[in-house]
């Protein structure tokens, strides 16, 4: 060793360092520009929605027929005001977002927008990926629920659901928060599911949960299918977006587009609808079941909460289709 | 209505969105210049760690004595080299970190760093303030499950337990990426306690729950109101350091922070002592009941939870205290 020459070195790597406490600085001012320049957008943000209001409000107070001559000046009126919106819009996306109370009340407050439009479609496709091996995992379990009748397997089953759904509506919320258009019906279905596996969980073995057993497991199955289908298609459908978003992917087209959804959606339709039908099922087993002796609460509980589940689903799903024709 | 000066209104606004747009550019500008010096920051800190791991081996390697002249330089460098780990230390502080692995799970891949040291301590802050809402709220439950003794009621406490618990590892782990040191041990023991709760949920009702139920609900109030003292700790703690860091603060010395931590110490640590006391006890409680005939598993496994709780916090507060004198 030669204590000189490491002397040297690291001589060398003040230097350097010298250069990083500089980028640094760079960096922290660079933070202070950012965060002052966001808070001018949030206010000229609501300075803009709220003028716009104000406008719209007078057009509207206007009593008495329009003269013809303003008419034209009206509707052009109306149709910058809808563009104006669009574009404020458009401008909140690279603004960072207040999280919803829930999100608020888990994680405190801490910031988890995405500002990096990539980096967005990344965490989507991150969660749609989370979601099939979760699915894959409750497959198998379910499956081995149907084989084998033990307590403890049946339990592990039972928690991994419970997290499953609770960890679902964490990653909802925080896909909420950055701009998707999840509709809330979707996130309300996982707070519901959350709550039937925990009643699940507290459900005393015995006869009841004995008879209704076979069948939870078997739906379990079917929905670990059908949540594999609804991957392949919400996969192509992100994958099409991000083609349709790169300006010089001239590969798909938004006619092209179109008709995938709707051969997508047409293939999967028929396996959602069976399995709204299986959730009626289930409700009406356990609706049976609740009016013979001695039925724990558990099972009316459970009935309707699948009779929820039936009702939110079908009614959501029979308005988001014709609303996607419209489209 | 006057059309006309709604269309005048409308161009005003057009002017001020205008400066919008151009001021959203610049926002969007900034923010990749950010995300560059970021990147720089981060690569010129895992160089100066490499070469300094370098320079360190090269001195450890050197073999036999070290001559006298020398001696001085090579304290000197280790010296220097210790004060740099600590500058990059800061210097990391200001930058954004990567989530562990339990957050990426839950969260995905989200950033949860708070670069701001105000925002920082006021997170900190609200998740003391978290604790104690719920401990309240938790003092209340075990209070009214010591009166009643409605199955309902008791699901209710303890559910609210699963979910407390699991709330805290999330937020812990926040603090953890935030840059707090909090031992590894206490996040793994929010973790154990999740896992105790959870079994609690599938205990079916019957003797052995029954003749254990007083004293854990007992056990719950103590923990409640040992973390009602705690809270007072943590906040004069946080207040204390709040105003040190603070250079213009002069009401506050090191040393008065330290006697005052000294004080609060050993007010604390009794309660915490008779805390892990009862612990062990309800442990010895659990394992006499599970040599009773037709135990269920339940009584073994809290037995043995709460054995690993109550070693786990001896030996961490045995372990952290001395550490805290020797500072
Ligand atoms: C009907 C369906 C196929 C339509 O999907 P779609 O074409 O993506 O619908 P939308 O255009 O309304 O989607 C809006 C957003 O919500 C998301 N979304 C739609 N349904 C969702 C669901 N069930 N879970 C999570 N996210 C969903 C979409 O990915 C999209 O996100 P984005 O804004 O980030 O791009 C879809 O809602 C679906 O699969 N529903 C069935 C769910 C179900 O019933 N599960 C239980 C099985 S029995
Ligand atoms: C012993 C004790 C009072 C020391 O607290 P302290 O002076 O803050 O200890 P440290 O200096 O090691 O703290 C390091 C960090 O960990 C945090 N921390 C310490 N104990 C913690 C705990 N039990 N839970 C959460 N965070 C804790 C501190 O707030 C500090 O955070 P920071 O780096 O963000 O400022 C504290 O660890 C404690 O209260 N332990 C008992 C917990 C317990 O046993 N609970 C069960 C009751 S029976």
């Amino acid at each position: 060793m030669n204590i000189d020459s490491l002397k040297n070195e690291w001589e060398e790597l003040n230097k350097e360092y010298a250069e990083l406490e500089s980028c640094n600085r760079r960096y922290i001012e660079l933070l202070e520009q950012l965060h002052s320049h966001q808070q001018i957008c949030f206010n000229e943000i609501k300075h803009q929605r709220y003028r716009m209001n104000q406008i719209t409000a007078s057009l509207r107070q206007s009593k008495g027929p329009i003269p013809a001559e303003d008419r034209e000046k009206v509707d052009e009126l109306q149709k910058m005001t809808l563009k104006r919106k669009a574009q404020l819009h458009e401008i909140e996306q690279s603004l960072p977002a207040k999280s919803g109370r829930y999100l608020q009340i888990i994680l405190g407050d801490v910031n988890v927008s995405i500002l990096n439009r990539n980096d967005k479609v990344r965490y989507k496709d991150d969660y749609e990926k989370f979601k099939l091996i979760l699915n894959v995992i409750g497959l198998i379990m379910a499956f081995f629920n149907l084989i084998f009748n033990y307590r403890a397997l049946e339990l592990a089953f039972i928690f991994l659901l419970v997290w499953y759904y609770c960890t679902l509506t964490i990653r909802e919320s925080i896909l909420k928060v950055n701009g998707s258009r999840i509709k809330g019906w979707w996130r309300a279905h996982h707070f519901i599911s959350t709550v039937a596996a925990g009643v699940l969980l507290v459900w005393p073995q015995g006869e009841h949960w004995q008879i209704f057993r076979m069948q939870f497991m078997y739906f379990n199955v079917y929905i670990s299918i059908v949540q594999y289908l609804q991957f392949g298609y919400q996969k192509g459908l992100l994958y099409r977006l991000k083609a349709l978003g790169e300006r010089h992917n001239m590969d798909i087209t938004i006619e092209g587009f179109h008709s995938w959804m709707w051969r997508g959606l047409s293939f999967l339709l028929p396996f959602l609808f069976i399995g709204y039908g299986f959730q009626a099922y289930n409700a009406w087993t356990l609706y049976k079941l609740a009016n013979s002796p001695e039925a724990p609460w558990h099972v009316s509980v459970m009935a309707g909460l699948f009779l929820l589940l039936f009702v939110g689903n079908m009614a959501t799903t029979l308005w988001v289709v014709p609303e996607k024709i419209r489209e």
